[in-house]
């Protein structure tokens, strides 16, 4: 199906932002999405893409974006557009979002603001587009009912890393029961201008406000299912009750450019619980639904698995598989819970933007865009 | 009693290395211990320290050293030294540590090779002092007993950040039950030249050979107690093993100068668990022996608390009284064990130089050096 | 005479930012100085210092200031002060400290808005205090006229760091022609948020606004003298004219938290011009008034000149002296001008605070400030 | 030609290194390059390449050279190579690329051990393959005389980095007469494990062992032409004799991973000089013989010239065109000779490995190397 697409037109709100960027350079190499419309702040607007940005990527602005005119973050602007990407901070995304939808637009964002709202998926493509069920009834509750918007978010960028290795553990050997996670988490996470480099440099910042409390939520809500639909017909997030897994993490910034780390401790339900072997071996073999489905930016491996003792790292490992997929390695036995391993994953791209995109491009494949 | 003491002579064994630097700037602003003798390795030997060294400290190299010619590590050119401390690489250290103390020299290790003996006491000064007991049995097992000569040894240092405030745990709460430990370590622990530039420029490396194995075993043998005397008339490390303590360890390596951060989890045996405010009081409340002993290089505070939600950080904490104690922040309550924690120490003070001088400090308070 | 000062009433104006922090930990170990009032912005202001500011010293709060409720930046809540610094941004700086000028106050300005005005003495300790020669001429022309009042601005950091080396030779070897000077600059250069983590981690930034025509300016306003009255007794500074010097500056930020590098070619007027031991020796014996005068915070050595091939560096040898002086290093010939130098001084010590309260404690000794 | 190319068999010597290593991934992207031995130390020599290597690079190891199974470097286990790469450590390079040039090989070396040489060109791809000409007298002296053998070097690193904008300046201006360069270079160009993190995190490092003698005495053999035949029929390098240039360099290592920037000021012998815009005329309008040769691995542009006031930056721009080119930026003039601007270039990339390949496609063009 992929292969008969072409120029699906999409636009980008947030542009001149760090994820807005990311967007840009991942869009301008895509098979069939066509960057079309870019948006920005009214600061921003009416100046072509190249004049108003402060390109902080390594490599040049992008042909398709240099020349565009940025538009203001209003629906009308966008009306020609098959997607709109949001990386839009989350001071604003909660508005402009919602009057993209209100307007019949397909939201694809990287916000915060609806992750928590109970109609809208919140999907690490690698992990669980089948949430992608609830839009209709996202569509049938909005006021007035839409036919084609929805907002769809996408997680938390160290939330992303490590639901990825988690969920091919439950596929593979039922429910987990605890996990203990601690990230060293890269400074691109917080967006430009971001942190300080006098609080960075030669240091640990063992704190990231609500980013604690952001994985722990998150993780239940994506690792669940959907619940049968109740005395009205509707459903609901299960927020993974059927089987209560506790998740506890402990958040750290550390002087990293690019690439989130975390080490985690896993405690599953069964009893035995299974090797690190076969950890490895149901880390390795994961395929999710976007890689059936040929989504061209799906990695050609969700998980790669390493076996050398000190990898992944960051700086040699984020960008495997253009950063599309997540690393794991040093799976070891935990004196404690079962099983210890540590995870890798680009924060910007399987982080954020690759996210984004992937998820439009499995909303595609199962009908919610019409292209 | 220290204050009667003066002109303690010291001997630094390894003087021309990372430790052997720090010891070497701590001693020279000592009260009493004076140093004495400096050792190296034979390509050293016979030249000015200031010749020898590769002096890598953010101060000049001090006047007590400077001028000092280097001897051979051999026991007959400390024969007048009444304390040896040694920062020899483990590669070295074994023999030569054992020739010193068959020559009835007191010697104080901060390498691994005797960490491990059942003779040998593994002391960190802010926690298990009580340790000292059996150097009258490593004396008499000796061949041929000695009178005055034995081996102390420090704890690794990331070990040495842990067991504080799990000590200080242990002694209001008591037994822990087990600890989660995720750490962050600063360069300057592999000593020098250590790690290249390249390995950790912008980077996480999530694997330090040997270190988890380290943290784990040696916490049990510092936390622990000593047995009651055998048939044979013989005490042994109990390693904690009345409550048995599970410890699980994940080492990181990070761009960090100097200070080692950790994240922890806690499981108390005691249910219900403290809250985290007393574990607060009880972290802050912590009085070690070397305190009360009034150790010239014990801090004011074993353990200081902060409030604030970002600290410590190694960059702002680690000097904190000069980096003889440590430092403890965010405690919060884990939704998988009972308590999370964030635990910074200077990884090159309390966590190597610091602790072989308080421990010499305290070995005399005890009687176990004559000067 | 400085021994028999005691108790000097100082405030500190902008105390919350970087510099006022820098300040605030220097007096609070001063012989004479007291801090008696902290001033900062109106959303500081009436909050005890230590709930205001966010402080990022690696050392904890001064006592000194922990619990001083914070004045708003007006003349009448420091009345009592003999001495204010000024730590305040340039945006702010220029209206406030005229205002406190002209209520007769002492101001010492680490703010560049005053340094290029013709009244106003730029004054790096180590080199000019002999330009305070025209604090009467400031207090004559200003409405109405003062009799305590003025305005003392010490240099830009990075211009402060060269003058010295630059004087030295000037008062050796006669007038210099010409200066090349590429520079290396810290983090802290740019105050607190300052640079994003992002734009310098792995990175240099060939470029630091308004950096380069300062250095090239604000040196020949320092090493020029003071001209003969002219026809209306007014006195002027000669902007270095009676021997035209060209300086041509090139500014890059560097990932260094604190410590400006510089690497030097000059050309003397001289012919032929001295040997590089010459220069060596000349840096070594500079002995500039403010040591002469026993100021308590002149370094013991203006210029610390070292000889080995790879020093100085800023993380080793930034806090030499307190930071106080300058440190010089791989002088040798030139194969385009004369000789090739590099330069290290600490930005926010000698190139900032440090140089404020020296400038104080000369202006005392000159009897400009009545204490 | 480049067109009809297919299947040139290359060798590596110092595969496993920094170089090395870089050199192998360069290659298994090249159009006719193929990668057909490696050759390492002995104790790599036997085993394959993905079991010997501590790879370093961001990416993984190419299948290309995986399982190649590593040879001695020596001669006979290079036969069937039409061209032998070297990347080897100068302390070995000297005697083994000896050896291979008498094998009759056409050696490529990164090392500097024959950049002296009077036979040897010292050729930047992007400047003088003219020096190429030079070959038939090294094969010619040769005992015994050569047919095919031959070693051509390329440049330090940082030499690479600013004798292509001065070519380009020589090129449309006419001689210089004095360059003043002070350097900003990144930690790979030390190879691996090179520096020290300790030496270098938070840190810079003023000086490089011979590398200001190497960037002052290589610039003028590469700007230099050829000379007439003497008495003898020998022709030799001319060091730019006809028109004495003065280089003056200053070398700085800074934490920065890839990527060597340089600060320069330069003097044309020609009066009035260009004007900054000339310059940046001239530069962008560059175009050596690699390019209108259509050599596959060099940049579409030899300098690429920034107008933003604060590129080019290492860590945006030194990929750039695969880091085949040169960047500049802010070119303005200088107070004290004529022209300031600041060059950027991948040390390891067209300062090492991508030279060497641009040489012989170049030297394959020009008939050197029959394939």
């Amino acid at each position: 199906m992929h292969s008969q697409l072409s120029n699906v037109r999409v636009g980008v709100l947030g542009a001149t932002g760090t994820v807005g960027q990311r967007f840009i350079c991942l869009l301008s190499r895509h098979p069939y999405f066509v960057i079309h419309a870019l948006g920005a702040s009214a600061r921003s607007a009416g100046k072509p893409y190249a004049a108003a940005v402060s390109w902080k990527q390594p490599e040049p602005i992008p042909q398709a974006a240099a020349d565009l005119v940025i538009r203001p973050c209003e629906p009308e602007h966008f009306k020609d557009c098959a997607i709109v990407f949001s990386g839009l901070d989350a001071d604003v995304a909660g508005d402009i979002e919602a009057a993209f939808r209100t307007a019949d637009l397909a939201v694809f964002s990287n916000a915060r603001s609806y992750r928590r709202d109970p109609h809208v998926p919140l999907v690490v493509p690698l992990v669980n587009p089948k949430h992608f069920d609830i839009i209709p009834q996202q569509r049938a509750l909005h006021t007035p009912p839409l036919s084609k918007g929805f907002i769809v978010t996408n997680a938390n960028c160290s939330t992303t890393a490590i639901v990825v290795p988690l969920a091919a553990l439950e596929h593979a050997f039922g429910p987990l029961e605890s996990v203990l996670v601690t990230t060293m988490q890269a400074v691109s996470g917080a967006g430009y201008p971001g942190l300080s480099a006098l609080d960075v440099l030669d240091n640990v910042v063992p704190y990231i406000p609500g980013e604690e409390e952001k994985m722990e939520w998150e993780t239940l809500k994506i690792l669940g299912g959907l619940s049968d639909p109740d005395s009205d017909g509707l459903i609901s997030f299960d927020m993974h009750s059927s089987a209560p897994l506790r998740v506890s993490a402990a958040c750290n910034r550390v002087p990293v450019l690019d690439g989130h780390t975390a080490s985690l401790s896993i405690r599953f339900a069964r009893r035995p619980p299974p090797s690190p072997q076969q950890v490895r071996d149901a880390l390795s073999a994961y395929t999710p639904a976007v890689q059936t489905a040929c989504c061209p930016s799906a990695p050609p491996h969700a998980i790669t698995v390493f076996e050398q003792p000190d990898r992944p790292q960051p700086r040699l490992d984020r960008n495997l598989h253009a950063g599309a997929g997540v690393c794991v390695g040093r799976v070891r036995q935990c004196g404690v819970l079962d099983v210890k391993l540590v995870v890798l994953a680009h924060n910007v791209n399987i982080g954020a933007a690759t996210s984004s995109i992937m998820n439009a491009e499995m909303a595609i494949v199962r009908g919610f865009v019409q292209v």
